[in-house]
């Protein structure tokens, strides 16, 4: 039997993150990133066994970055395989799919170019996935399947109701403004995987999704489906993240960006990198930085964790709603998994939800899957880790498999 | 005993709306509205016994049309009182008081400053007002108090957790970017109201006060307190109304602007006045419209009532959130008090929260005060007319009896 390994890519304008993994047992090969494309260029890689590998390369084009992943991977001190024909498949993370894309594809030249044709509704994401995706094309064997997995995918299954913004239908029909969500690989793993712990058919449950970490997002699984999440058009709305402000009165958006004299781009710009944690904090995007000074008594960041946390809570009420129930909550990603505070401060206070934390079974579980509600909580709540790259190499391998 | 008769003031920017109530028996005397003011100027004006009175005028200022007012209030055949000496008060609605007034005050020439001062904030209405109150003074006997109802001031209790954006804090430091709130006049009218249907102690009581109408905004009551609102910075954020667009990914806003080529002011005009039920549906911005093309099949005529009923499910859920508990649900405003089918369908697959309609109750009782949830819903639902001229009038009465 041919050994299953995946390559997993996650390219960006100037990145290439890559892992490679063995699907026998789920193992990380070797994981890097080739970094720097169009400037210089670097790769840092590091295998399995520990081998490690740093070296400044010249990276003109994504072209460049993959032909150097593929020599480092084949030959010299820190390969791991003999050649590419050892790899069954690549799998790319797309972020956009629109309402294009409802489940990972085959790549063709066609679906390339459909990517790259998104590139307005994700300006710094598609085009860099499509240059990877030809690049790839190019370097890889003719033979390896490659795969697109989109962020947005599992939400194309939410009703228009929930999608729909209540701005002019023409800005829908004319270019595309509605919300996709995204974070939907993870929602979808982590969603099966709870009602897999549970013992449950997911068709059965309805679950609120809490995906916390630099980027952060909650979708309301209903029967094993997206029916609502918290991004939107773009990963800028919803909750307060690491520097995103998450949602904004429409008219504060104008407001603030005639006050600086900012162009759209510029708001754009200022609401996506300069705002939330570290705009609210001034201290830090980082959660644990503005845990620390929240726990010093600063207090912009005790401000920021409150805000986040209060958003969680009405997220979670407002999807209880929109399913008309509420079977468990489960917690992933970096602060969902790693942050005991935050999950016991969403916790509190919800019995009207039928939501009761085990604070001891809530403290210092990170990284594994746990149920952290009392026994007597109507609601599971639960930790549930999510691996995004583990999961695109899953659908890689499924779809090739078919 | 002197009659206690307050003169209500609405004034916009070329507008002055006005009531004359009786508050022994709380009556209408008489109402209309000193219109085209700055243009070239009418008075439209209708007595309690059905006198009425349409005539062109010359409203060069807010100051002639007050003296209009005050000719057409007292001689001729539509008069009602003798003499402005027989007015106790004058209560003035404002939109607008900020983080300045958490409550009715009487007027003096630096809370008229005040008001101007904060037109920024409200730059459609505040300038207005301030014009207004300055012309009221100028035309009423100086022994006739004024007093200054906040729209705003209700929500001043709201928690900076529910208050402040995810917008870098200097936004709030340099340019009082939060969540302000509106409706408050009417929301603690109601929810009052409802306290004392329900025979206990709005102390004790967690409401989820549902203001619908053309500008609608739904917000949670706990123990009398506003704790948060759907309304924000302005009166465009929340639900979808008759022209304003609600809640929207604040990336969809610079995306739609940068289409458009609009400047800030541009695209805020977008939100507030081409969006919402007649942006999405592109038939109408009133609720009967809509629902009369939604009853023949018009499908965005549909989607607009369903992103409205959606909506104000999600508000309840998050706000039940906030307040841990639900106690009663209430409707006001001209689509909560006449929309049959808009509250039976929020209420509609909400057992989980406890809410069971009545439909037999819900049907045709426009205006009434009246109970429509079900003998065995756990949460009560009713609908509660507002009358916020009448509130301003309370109001009045109640700050010059102190």
């Amino acid at each position: 039997m041919k050994t299953m390994i995946i390559l997993v890519v996650n390219a960006g304008s100037s990145s290439l993150k890559y892992q490679l993994i063995d699907m026998k047992d789920e193992s990380v090969i070797a994981k890097g990133n080739c970094d720097r494309i169009g400037i210089d260029g670097h790769i840092s890689h590091k295998t399995l066994d520990g081998r490690t590998l740093n070296e400044d390369c010249d990276f003109p084009t994504h072209t460049e970055a993959f032909m150097k992943l593929v020599d480092v991977l084949t030959k010299g001190d820190a390969s791991v395989i003999k050649s590419m024909d050892e790899i069954s498949a690549v799998g790319h993370r797309i972020v956009q799919g629109a309402e294009i894309f409802d489940k990972p594809v085959l790549v063709t030249d066609e679906v390339i170019q459909q990517i790259d044709d998104l590139k307005e509704l994700a300006p710094v994401h598609n085009h860099a996935h499509a240059l990877a995706l030809w690049a790839c094309k190019k370097v890889m064997p003719a033979n390896v399947p490659q795969v697109v997995v989109f962020d947005t995918a599992f939400h194309q299954t939410m009703p228009e109701k929930a999608y729909m913004f209540g701005l002019p239908y023409e800005d829908y029909e004319n270019y595309s403004v509605r919300k996709y969500g995204f974070h939907g690989t993870s929602h979808r793993f982590v969603s099966n995987a709870l009602a897999q712990a549970l013992g449950k058919d997911i068709k059965d449950l309805k679950i609120v999704s809490c995906h916390l970490g630099n980027g952060s997002s909650i979708t309301a699984v209903q029967g094993g489906k997206s029916i609502d999440t918290s991004m939107g058009f773009t990963p800028l709305d919803g909750l307060l993240m690491g520097t995103r402000t998450g949602c904004v009165d429409p008219s504060a958006v104008t407001f603030v960006a005639e006050k600086h004299h900012f162009t759209p781009s510029q708001m754009s710009e200022y609401m996506n990198k300069k705002s939330g944690f570290l705009g609210v904090s001034g201290i830090s995007s980082d959660n644990r930085d503005i845990t620390a000074a929240a726990e010093k008594g600063d207090k912009r960041a005790l401000l920021a964790k409150d805000i986040l946390v209060y958003e969680i809570k009405k997220y979670i009420g407002s999807y209880a709603a929109a399913m008309n129930g509420l079977d468990a909550v489960l917690f992933t990603g970096g602060i969902g998994e790693n942050s005991d505070d935050v999950r016991a401060e969403v916790c509190r206070n919800m019995d009207f939800f039928g939501i009761k934390l085990d604070e001891e079974a809530n403290n210092g579980c990170r990284g594994q899957l746990k149920r952290i509600s009392a026994p007597d909580s109507r609601v599971e709540v639960w930790i549930v880790p999510t691996n995004e790259e583990l999961l695109i190499a899953r659908d890689t391998l499924s779809l090739i498999s078919k």
